[in-house]
C-alpha cells in the first residue's frame, strides 16, 4: 500500500530536504532581514514612504537571491494618522482621565465631545435608536483568544456605520486584543454608503474596562481628537519573485505573504516576519543544483491591512493564469513556533501532501486540521486555487496585533527560520510532486475569509 | 515548651481573629475602595489636584469607620509633566522612527538632538570622558526579574547628574521593568549639585532594543522633547488615623502606605492597593468590640513617588514618639497574593511574633525571612523602630509599575482581601500581644532602603 502510494504520488528527495532545511535553520538570513526591514524601513503602511522603500527593498533583495523579480503597480488608500488624543471628561464626582486611544485605520477625522453609550454588539448598537443620538456609541466585548478575533471584528469593520445610523457622533471600540498593557490596536475600518462617516478609534482594554466601570457610576462623556485623514490614492505595487519550473514552468505555486504594515510600530510579527519566512523559502529553493518542476512564486503583498489592493490585483493581472496556479499560500500568522501544515483542496489532496511531508516530521510538523486561507488570497477562491499555510502558534499573536508593541524584539529567531523552513519543504513539494492537488469548489466571494481569518490581518 | 512559650506570649483570641479575617476577606470594601479611589480619582502625583483629592477623600473614609483621623500638613514638590516626544531622526539608510519615552520625575523640561552614545553602567558613562560631549547618554541594562531593579535603579536617580558630568545634552534611560508592550516606565530622578541638569527620559525597552540595534549599524541621532516642570512646592498632607489603644494608647503600631502615584495612570498597584489594604486592616480593628492593648495607626503617606516629605514629614512631627512606635509596616509591594510576613527587629523579634501569626497559617502565610522596609519608613531607621511587612508575589509588579498600565483592572480583589486580613491581624497582634518587639540596632542613615527596595516605589 505505501509503495503503491508512493508510486503514484513520489517522495521528497532525501538531499533536497536536506540542503532546504539545512540552509533555512542555519544561514540566518530570514532573521536578519527580518531586522534590515524593521529596523531601517520601519512602519510600511501603504502609500507611506516605509512603503515605497520596502517595495524597493525586497525587489533588490529578491533578485540578489537569483529571483526573476518585478514589480506589478497597484494603486493603494493613501491613509495618514496625525496626531489624536482622547479623554475622560472631568463630571461631578470624576476626575478627567487620558485615554490610550488609537483612531482605527480607514476613519475619517474629527472631533467629538460627548456622552458615552455602551453596546456590546453591533445589533445592539441598532437597538439603541434615539438613546444613540449625539453620544459616542462604545462597543465592548469579551475577546480573551486568538479565535475570539472573528467573533467581534464586525465591531470594528462596520461599528463606525452602526453607530452612525443611530445618530451617534464618534465610535469607540475596546482594543481586539489578548493582551495590553495600556496599548491601543488599530486596523481597519470601512463606511457603509447609507450611514454618515463618523470618526472611530480603539481604547486599550483598560481603557475599556474603566469606561464600562464609570457608566455604572453614570453618565460618561469622552472627549476624541483624530487627525487623520485620507489622502488621494498612491501608487505603489506588488513585488513577484519566480524561481522558474524546469518542467512545467506555467504551473506555479505562490507563496506571498504582505510587505504593508499598520503605522504604530515596525510590523515584525505582522507581517515583516512572513515577508522574510517566504523571501528565505524562495532564496533556498532557488539555490539548489536543480529547480523544481513547477515554477514557485514569491508574491509580497502591497495593501493588505487596509484595502487589500495587492491581493486583488494580482487576481486581476494574472486571472488568465490562475487555472494554473496549483497553490497558494500566505504566511501571515506572525512567527510563533510552527505547528502543522494545513491545506484547503479537493478530495484527495491531503493524502496526496502527506507523504511529501516527511521531512517536516522531525520538525514536529504535520499535517493537520484547519483554516488555510489568507486574506491576500482571497481574490483567488473564485478559480479555486488550493491554498496551504504552515500554521504558527498564534497564542500570542493578538498581544501585539496592530499596536505600537509589534516590534522586532517580538521575533524568536529559531522560530522564524522553521517556518521559513517548513514553507520551504511544502512549496517545494508541491512544485515537485509528479501531479496536482485537486482543486477545490470554487469560492462565488473572499469577504468572509477577509474578515474571520482569527490570525491574520 | 509550647505552653511555657504560650505563657511568656500569649496567642491570638481566636473571636478576634475569625472577626478580622472574616471581615476582611468578605466585605469588599478594600476592593469597592480602590475602584472609588482609582476611577474617580485617578492619578495623584504630589502637588496635582488629583492628590488633595485624595487627600480629603481618605480623612473622611477614614472618620467614616470610627478611626481618630486628621491631616499633618506636608510641604511636597510639585512636578508637571506636560508633553513629551521624541525620535530616532532619519539619517542615511535608517528611517526616523517615533520613541514610546515619558520624562523620570522630577526631570527638567528641555530639548535635545544629538547623536546617541550606549552605557552600561554610570561608571561606564563616566568613563566615556569626552566621547560623550555634546550626546545624548542612553542607559541601557539587563533587567529581568524583579530583584534586578535595586542594580539598576541608580541609573535612574544618578543618570542624568553622571551623563552631564561627562558634557552630555540629555539623558535617555531603558525603562526599568519586567514586561512591556512599547510602555515606557517613569521614576523619581534627582540632580547632584555639581552637576548641570540635562533632561532625563525613560523609553520602552523594545526602544532600548532598538536604539542597540541600530548604534551597531552606525551612529544614531535623536530627538527629544520633555514639556516637565518643577513648579513651587505645594502644600499637602499626610492623612493620619488611629484606633486608639485601650491600655497603652502611647505605644503605636504603624500601618502605612503611600496616597500618591505617578501620573501616566490610576496608581492602583503602586500604591492605592497599598492604601486600599491598610484603610480596610484599620477599619475592621476598629469595628472590634474592644480595640487592642496599643494604638494601631494608618498612615497615608504623601509624597513618597518624588521626594518622601510625607516620610521625612511623618518622623520629624512625631519624633518624640518615635520610641513608643513598636512597629511600623508599609504596603508598597502591589497586590499579588500574600506570601509571608517579614520582620526587622532586635533578636528574638521572630520567635515572639510567630505563634501569633497562627490565624495566617490557612492563608499560606508564614513568618518568611526578607525585606521589611518601605521607603516612608526609612527615616524612622534612626530610632530603631521594629518594622514588619506582609509581603506579595512580586512577580509581575514591575510589568506596570511606574507606566501606563498601572490600572484597576491589573488587581485581583481576593489576593487584595487577603493582604488586608494579614496586615490587619499581624498590626492587631502586634498591638495585643503582652510584650513589645526587641528593637533593632538603629540605622544612621536610610538612603540605601530608598532606593534598593526591589519591590517598592
Amino acid at each position: 500500500m505505501l509503495l503503491a502510494l508512493l508510486f503514484v504520488t513520489g517522495n521528497f528527495p532525501p538531499d533536497v530536504a536536506q540542503k532546504l532545511v539545512g540552509e533555512a535553520l542555519t544561514s540566518g538570513i530570514a532573521y536578519a532581514r527580518l531586522e534590515e526591514l524593521t529596523d531601517t524601513i520601519g512602519p510600511r503602511l501603504s502609500g507611506s514612504a516605509g512603503a515605497e522603500a520596502a517595495v524597493q527593498w525586497a525587489l533588490k533583495k529578491l533578485q540578489q537571491d537569483g529571483l526573476a523579480a518585478h514589480l506589478e503597480p497597484v494603486k493603494v488608500p493613501h491613509w495618514v494618522r496625525g496626531e489624536e488624543s482622547g479623554e475622560v471628561l472631568p463630571s461631578p464626582g470624576v476626575a478627567g482621565y487620558r485615554l490610550a486611544l488609537t483612531a482605527l485605520g480607514n476613519s475619517v477625522g474629527g472631533s467629538a465631545s460627548a456622552e458615552v453609550v455602551e453596546a456590546r454588539s453591533l445589533a445592539e448598537a441598532a437597538s439603541l435608536g434615539a438613546a444613540a443620538r449625539g453620544k459616542i456609541v462604545f462597543f465592548n466585548h469579551t475577546m480573551s483568544a486568538p479565535e475570539d478575533y472573528g467573533k467581534f471584528i464586525e465591531m470594528r469593520t462596520r461599528g463606525p456605520s452602526a453607530a452612525a445610523r443611530v445618530g451617534a457622533v464618534a465610535m469607540l471600540m475596546r482594543s481586539l486584543a489578548t493582551g495590553s498593557l495600556r496599548s491601543p490596536h488599530t486596523g481597519m475600518t470601512s463606511y457603509d454608503p447609507d450611514a454618515p462617516r463618523i470618526p472611530g478609534a480603539a481604547i486599550s482594554t483598560e481603557d475599556a474596562d474603566l469606561l464600562h466601570r464609570l457608566l455604572r457610576r453614570g453618565p460618561v462623556r469622552v472627549r476624541l481628537s483624530l487627525g487623520c485623514r485620507m489622502l488621494p490614492d498612491a501608487d505603489s505595487a506588488n513585488v513577484v519573485a519566480d524561481v522558474r519550473g524546469r518542467e512545467k514552468p506555467e504551473e506555479v505555486v505562490l507563496i506571498g505573504a504582505h510587505l504593508d504594515s499598520w503605522d504604530l510600530a515596525q510590523g515584525a510579527n505582522d507581517d515583516g516576519a512572513g515577508v522574510a519566512m517566504v523571501m528565505e523559502a524562495g532564496r533556498v529553493i532557488a539555490a539548489l543544483p536543480q529547480h523544481p518542476r513547477r515554477t514557485v512564486r514569491v508574491v509580497l503583498f502591497m495593501n493588505e491591512e487596509n484595502g487589500l489592493a495587492g491581493g486583488k490585483g494580482y487576481a486581476a493581472a494574472h486571472q488568465g493564469e490562475l487555472g494554473r496556479h496549483v497553490a497558494a499560500l500566505e504566511a501571515d500568522s506572525g512567527a510563533g513556533p510552527p505547528l502543522a501544515v494545513r491545506l484547503r483542496s479537493g478530495d484527495g489532496g491531503s493524502s496526496m501532501l502527506a507523504p511529501w511531508l516527511a521531512p517536516l516530521a522531525s520538525l514536529g510538523i504535520e499535517l493537520g486540521e484547519g483554516d488555510a486561507s489568507g486574506a491576500d488570497l482571497s481574490p483567488l477562491d473564485p478559480s479555486g486555487v488550493p491554498l496551504f499555510a504552515v500554521h504558527p502558534d498564534v497564542t500570542h499573536y493578538f498581544d501585539i496585533h496592530h499596536s505600537a508593541a509589534d516590534t522586532f524584539d517580538k521575533i524568536d529567531p529559531g522560530n522564524l527560520a522553521r517556518n521559513a523552513a517548513a514553507i520551504a519543504v511544502v512549496a517545494y513539494a508541491l512544485a515537485e510532486m509528479p501531479g496536482t492537488l485537486p482543486r477545490p469548489a470554487p469560492k462565488p466571494s473572499h469577504d468572509k475569509q477577509e474578515v474571520t481569518r482569527p490570525a491574520a490581518h
